[in-house]
């Protein structure tokens, strides 16, 4: 992809997310949309099937970054452990932008259509890490359990982080999570 | 509801069930349902929103024996423990039939649409479960860590479960499924 295409794509998911919290998600246009970015419908449909994926254009490479580091994770590492560096690989991708993340989670739980498409992300989340730990020689149930878990910690920390206002530190806040899991299991 | 109409409610679940499997989903409409139950399209509306509600029936109930189960465990219980019985509620309800359970399954698993549906279902009954907890004092994240690692046990056991065709104890298969939890987050 272009340079100019790269940034097309970045500046209609901002005019996406400015106009669905100052809008509302279903009163919003794909027309508008572009014209907000500055470019036409026509580029915005180069770029997104339709105004929800706009929301969710971020979901591949989270899940790849999220895989990756699981993969990457030393021999030695027990799968909660490689669970961990996927955790952490995700609060490095997301912590970036606590303003943003915190809009776009008001949108999402503003609409049902989109809170479903959020739990598909997560579930597909899940299948990925656990796909990623059998590899990894880890078994079932064993390999999904630790999946599933990573993901629990993920949402819950993930929801803590934007519900405060300062924008706490996410890998701490999953860090955090991950060991009152662990406590509540123990 | 009167014998006759909850013996019609179960008829139309039973026949739905069974054209599902046979034919498909998509394949299967409300009046075929109807009329292998020997009843009227009428009469299935009157107990079902649509054909996919059929699927979901159970839902509520379910729901209610969990928290039910959850919040009438003794006061010294730990989250999870209180969790445990919930588990242990669902499995004396859900274990009775698996040779319909496992139908049930292969038909919500080969239709995108009701897999959502299944989705929602399960986010549903976590909520449900962290509600009942911090109804119990437990102070969060600790009760949505809890809940929702209760959902995921539920989830591989009962996966695990309807995998296997001599259809086991679910109830031994979810206390499996806790254990090997607490060994990969421990």
């Amino acid at each position: 992809m272009a340079r100019w295409e790269a940034d097309a794509s970045g500046r209609l998911r901002e005019a996406a997310l400015e106009l669905y919290v100052s809008r509302g998600f279903e009163q919003t246009t794909v027309a508008e949309i572009a014209a907000r970015a500055g470019l036409t419908a026509r580029t915005f449909f180069r770029h997104f099937a339709d105004k929800r994926e706009v929301l969710f254009a971020g979901s591949a490479e989270l899940q790849a970054r999220l895989v990756d580091a699981l993969v990457a994770a030393p021999e030695a590492a027990s799968p909660m452990q490689a669970v961990g560096a996927a955790l952490d690989a995700a609060a490095a991708l997301l912590g970036q932008n606590h303003q943003r993340s915190r809009q776009r989670q008001s949108v999402i739980n503003s609409n049902p259509e989109l809170r479903e498409r959020e739990l598909i992300k997560m579930a597909s989340l899940s299948t990925a890490l656990a796909d990623g730990l059998r590899r990894r020689g880890v078994a079932e149930p064993d390999a999904s359990l630790a999946a599933e878990a990573g993901i629990v910690v993920f949402r819950v920390a993930f929801e803590r982080w934007i519900s405060e206002p300062d924008g706490p530190d996410l890998a701490r806040t999953m860090r955090d999570a991950l060991d009152r899991l662990k406590a509540v299991t123990g």
